[in-house]
């Protein structure tokens, strides 16, 4: 049967908490009832073990069984393959839903993430690198203003495309970026509304918590 | 049958020549032995219908009989369900390499990205901002580079997963970026001496070269 352990960071800074990426798996796995485990590796020191479940030094991963899983977008279509809560089952709104899921962490997050790591470091020098940068994530954004004033749903119902879509544009809010994107803002605001970020929200909060 | 019809910009300026993203697509295909037709859509004029099948506005997307696609990890995981020459069956392997198509567009292309657009952009300007892309990059590299010392393909044989992640290094090495990775040089001359790689090469030149 279901033999699912999340494993994530024992603790971390004050920035990042609640926008750990492990958030994300706890959310899909509280939105189809899936029981699971967590545990956690060490922060400040990255052992060897951890490097052999995920190559990049980070969080989180999922072991399945005999299964082991990085990156959050692979294991969220994992999940979504045991859920239909997290993709429909529809063929055509199920390859939507991939597709989204994608798009999210490919032309919305890759270009979310430098902007972030810029303004992560303080830096507010004027550069014409910058202003690419800005202007990259700028244009991503104002389609997806285009795309979410015509739907509640990446694709026609809840799936785990808008976990990754509502997660990243969430980190663009936090440094006031959809201030210009009204139907960003409401559709961060809908998708977060939902009982499953909630309790995956405050039991990310608790588990670093806990460990200060 | 087989309907597949790939859409790409009818011409693009000489920069980004070799490196539009169509050319993953056309790489599966060839690996695959898949018929395909390839569309154009104009670059100048991007359309209502353009932005139908693509929301951002880029290319490439795919149809596949009454299906369209876009983003080339979902393409590219869609024509690996219809070919074990994409994919592997083992199903051990065949979740490595999802995991690692995801990592190429999520782990490595998200920090490629902004250290190829500062590049692109002709910028010198050195800032904590700048410092902090370029380390976030060389933080993925030197994982990669331990992750590539120890195999030739990502996922035990040849997978989709290899086509994005060379695909993705390709445009580091451009800029000079694996000067000091020895093994992610070697990996991006291994996957791309494959004979699909070559014709895909080809192909997106002459298609852009027709438009001229």
């Amino acid at each position: 049967m279901t033999d699912l352990t999340l494993t994530t960071f024992d603790w971390v800074p004050e920035l990042p908490r609640g926008y750990v990426r492990d958030l994300r798996v706890r959310w899909a796995l509280e939105e189809a009832g899936l029981p699971y485990r967590v545990a956690s590796v060490s922060f400040h020191d990255r052992t060897p073990e951890h490097f052999a479940h995920q190559p990049f030094g980070q969080v989180p991963w999922l072991t399945d069984g005999d299964a082991t899983l990085f990156e959050s977008g692979a294991i969220l279509l994992h999940l979504g393959e045991r859920s239909d809560a997290l993709l429909p089952v529809d063929p055509r709104m199920r390859s939507d839903a991939i597709v989204w899921l994608f798009a999210a962490l490919n032309s919305v997050e890759a270009a979310v993430l430098p902007w972030s790591v810029i303004r992560f470091s303080g830096d507010t020098t004027d550069s014409p690198g910058r202003q690419h940068i800005d202007g990259f994530l700028e244009a991503r954004l104002r389609h997806m203003e285009a795309v979410l004033e015509g739907r509640d749903w990446l694709a026609g119902t809840f799936s785990v495309a808008d976990i990754l879509m509502a997660d990243t544009l969430r980190l663009v809010d936090r440094f006031d970026g959809l201030a210009a994107r009204p139907a960003c803002r409401d559709y961060v605001a809908r998708v977060t509304a939902r009982p499953a970020f909630a309790k995956a929200h405050a039991d990310q909060l608790a588990h670093f918590a806990a460990a200060d």
